[in-house]
């Protein structure tokens, strides 16, 4: 089969690469009917994050199983299915807390895993799903084709975003100030309309995010940056702060921005890849500014946003502005990096 | 009358100073019948917080009303009242979301306020009580003697312990390990058990404080600290790890503990004032590592604790292993900077 490898930074090839094959009696083979780019793919090239060697990347897809080991018994050849960011066994007591993206398996896409075989990465024909009952989801019948932009982005961004509304304790009547305006951000607005929030600030300074996080239930947008724009949402709030913020971006101003617009007693839902210099712990001990949240668990929310997905509640695939052949999978990670796209969409070429 | 003055590290001084008087319509004028020495007025007298001139000191009292200005109406004189470690208006938005500790008209305890003028020391005879109807709590009668330790601890540790515990999100059956064995440590074991924590470790050295942890409700004590300790709660946890940490010390090692005792999702509730090196953001993130907290609102849990203190349900009086009379304040400080004493009482002398 092809599969995308990240070379080097700025270097992105689709190339032969070997069949992935059932190895233990828990694999599923699936075949990919759409996968994408990640912003946190983004990390790796743009050079941030070392690439020290070509990688397989690439950890968002839905697809349709090929095969699956003897004891595989929740997902059958044919089934289509919807993979997490991260494959676990779904049964430890980490997974059974809600925390799946601690689970006591833990495997990323890409990666030799801890049972000494590749997974592969999503931005291929096929990928080996190891443990499959407790990693993947599938949908009661094949879905419709409109569905799976949506579908896929349960993946990640959406169960995200989700994570990121759930931690900051977004409830009916809440005030929310998003910070980014990547997928994630833009699937944090969706999550915390969705749970009842009454005014949604989203900070965006580009038209069409602007458009679309209005689209997915942003009350207000503020497109300053900085003190600018924290004034701006403190005199929004009367000086008073929003009772949740949600950090989607990581970096250490954004991280500063999220506590300088929450209230006291209020909690920061963050789930941006931390690449600052820490936290205020001063300024948030004296205004009991709380922060939680981390790696999401995206399988803990796949049947609840699948169910949404499927009965039209929430369209969180519109994220998708792009859609491009996976063999032009380059041109696709050149696009995200210059911001000339949301989310690009990779279908089998 | 005489009041209590910290001249400089170690140099603690009882002496003559002015009488307060009503300066405001919303003043009262509190005689004090009990007060106390609190382990963060030990950062002061230990050098560690700098003392550039002598400081009127001592936040935490109770007393009776000997004066009122013309605006105050909750409180009367010749009311027994309970004063928070902070005083402010208790009506502003901060306040009534339950964050009195981020009150818009706050002011502390020894020093001159917005208002221009002093609010006294706890640590002397009377102390001139600003914005007395947001700040003052009164007991429907004058209470029996042996109440009044477990009143005056809900000036701070109380209310600080049980802050731990609410922002730790200690609910029934949880698991709770209590980092830091000072009275507010061993008041947030109180507090744990008061909330129907099925398993509380109180991580502890001393003898007595583990006695103590344990009438509390501490199940478990472990001596050990850093890794070794960590190790041992782990183990206790089956590798799992605590629902809930409670950090009531505030120093980097007391932190890292919390942190790494925590299970994925989990939320150290932390109260000691921060004093190390900032928090390890990295592990946070891969863990669902959470922290709520800070400057604990004493004044919103008064009314609640008050009512448990007098119903007798809860005593956390007896972390009082020691009292003087005031115009020995200079011997309280010694015995609590030795640890000789968990915590000094002060009468007047």
């Amino acid at each position: 089969m092809k599969a995308t490898l990240l070379n080097a930074a700025r270097s992105v090839s689709f190339e032969e690469v070997a069949d992935p094959t059932v190895k233990l009696p828990t694999d599923a083979i699936v075949k990919v009917s759409a996968s994408c780019v990640c912003g946190s793919d983004l990390w790796h090239y743009r050079g941030i994050n070392e690439v020290r060697e070509p990688m397989r990347i690439g950890h968002e897809f839905v697809g349709t199983v090929e095969e699956v080991g003897s004891e595989v018994g929740t997902v059958s050849v044919g089934d289509f299915v919807i993979a997490p960011f991260t494959y676990g066994d779904n049964s430890c007591a980490h997974c059974r807390a809600g925390f799946n993206s601690a689970c006591e398996q833990l495997g990323g896409w890409g990666a030799v895993g801890r049972d000494g075989h590749l997974a592969d990465g999503a931005q291929g024909e096929y990928v080996r799903v190891p443990l499959a009952d407790g990693t993947l989801v599938s949908t009661p019948e094949p879905p419709q084709a409109s569905m799976v932009p949506s579908l896929l982005t349960l993946s990640d961004v959406m169960g995200t975003g989700w994570h990121a509304a759930r931690m900051a304790r977004v409830e009916r009547g809440s005030t929310v100030v998003v910070v980014g305006d990547g997928a994630v951000g833009l699937c944090g607005v969706l999550s915390a309309a969705r749970m009842g929030a009454e005014r949604i600030v989203a900070m965006s300074r580009h038209e069409p995010r602007q458009e679309l996080a209005r689209q997915f239930g942003a009350t207000d947008v503020v497109a300053e940056r900085g003190e600018e724009g924290v004034q701006i949402v403190r005199d929004m709030t009367r000086g008073v702060g929003a009772d949740a913020v949600l950090e989607c971006v990581g970096t250490g101003q954004s991280m500063q921005t999220a506590f300088d617009v929450l209230r006291p007693g209020g909690t920061v839902g963050y789930v941006g890849v931390p690449h600052g210099d820490g936290l205020p712990i001063g300024q948030m001990f004296a205004g009991n500014l709380n922060i939680a949240g981390g790696v999401a668990p995206a399988r803990a929310y796949l049947e609840e946003l699948r169910d949404l997905v499927l009965a039209g509640e929430i369209e969180p695939g519109r994220v998708f502005d792009s859609t491009l052949p996976l063999p032009e999978v380059a041109q696709a990670y050149a696009a995200m990096d210059e911001r000339r796209a949301i989310k690009v969409l990779l279908q089998p070429g």
